[in-house]
């Protein structure tokens, strides 16, 4: 997002290349989040909404653990060990939502959107977590 | 976002001119929450933090309020007249928070660029609030 | 919320009566967003799924709203009129949910708790309402 | 809360025992929420502001982390693994934002109380950890 590179790029908190990577996995984050609440939201009109039931609800898991990653990267003064957690837990449940939405991906495209949305996500968030020990060793933080 | 524009793109529900609109506003919500999260993050290390507080506060109700708004228009498939309210209040909050943000504009780069997401974002609430009424009218949900 | 208590008991921004009125309307916010949530939950796993898609969008709406109106209330140093704005907001979003919740109350339990959360909240917010006024103009907050 | 236990009562999915754990670490998340996000906008008037900085930093990822582990845990017909890896990030960041609450207890009650919820929180999370396994092996919901 337009918003994300502009900050990130006054900030001289951060390396450019990490910057970027935290930059693509904030909006990663924020995309999963919306495709995921759209897709709930159009599976909750579909004639064939018995078989979405698991759909609808990893949908909703996903996007609260997306929303709160988003939060937290772009809150990126520090870098805490919490924040490993939380990325670990981001990709996780993109897997399993990704994986359900893919099932119905063919039936419906809200739900082809939404998994590819949570692949990408997953994907970021892998690559943020290998990029991260490096940032913690050098503290970023002043406060840390 | 393009997962949005992806995911409007595929929905018969709105017009294209509606839809075209709503994105809009879904995506100015969103960069004004990170912008605004963003922002309190970096006022917490300013050497002023003194004469931020303000700013810092307004931020975190601007965030939560932006993302409530962003929430109730990607789940698109109805408009409910709380919709409409909520638009009004992310209006007034990001009225509030952009002013506050655009006196520390000139000394804080992310201020300033918190105030012009504040800003997009109340147009965008504003111009979809004008936009909503004849969709109301027209009965854009099937379990409405 | 013991917490809130507490937490209200060592701030003396606020009157007694003030401070219990808004503790209360917190509590209810809270209540009314874990009651949404659980019931949109309980709802995707019923036979009759196909007569409550309007009941599980309205409590994610309504949830998002209540759990924004929450966080705004207990950060409690001033009080702005977007909070205004944001308490109407919740206390509409609840009235539709919970009228949307009674009607599939003798139906399901989840959807009866849910209907008396969503009231419960609309009348606390628009007991809230009526104080604040007092409030904003004795100009409760330092920073205001 | 009140109406957590009333959900849970109605709710045949759980053994008694377990719905009493679930719904205990519910309210803790949810207390521990407010009282981040209270402990937050209270350090933001302190005089000390400038000793609070990280203190509020951490308020405000524990209260993010806080609020979406309290919405898995409602959501509570299906125990998925991501369940687990977000209460271990929960527990981890009340470990973190407690600490750092505990230094200031001395001279702010309202971190005081907050190190206190946070301890609480972080100790419910542990508690239903220990309780998941049980529950994952007999398989507790419909669609998993």
């Amino acid at each position: 997002m337009q918003v994300i590179e502009e900050l990130l790029a006054n900030d001289k908190t951060h390396s450019v290349t990490f910057a970027e990577i935290l930059s693509q996995c904030i909006d990663a984050c924020v995309s999963c989040e919306l495709a995921c609440n759209a897709c709930a939201d159009a599976c909750l009109v579909e004639p064939d909404i018995d078989k979405l039931r698991r759909c609808i609800r990893l949908n909703l898991d996903c996007l609260d653990i997306c929303a709160a990653t988003a939060r937290l990267l772009s809150r990126r003064q520090t870098v805490d060990r919490h924040l490993q957690a939380q990325l670990e837990t981001c990709a996780r449940v993109c897997a399993s939502c990704g994986e359900e939405c893919r099932r119905h991906a063919a039936s419906h495209e809200h739900c082809r959107v939404c998994a590819d949305a949570c692949r990408w996500c997953e994907q970021q968030c892998r690559g943020l977590l290998k990029a991260l020990p490096e940032m913690v060793e050098t503290g970023s933080s002043p406060q840390a």
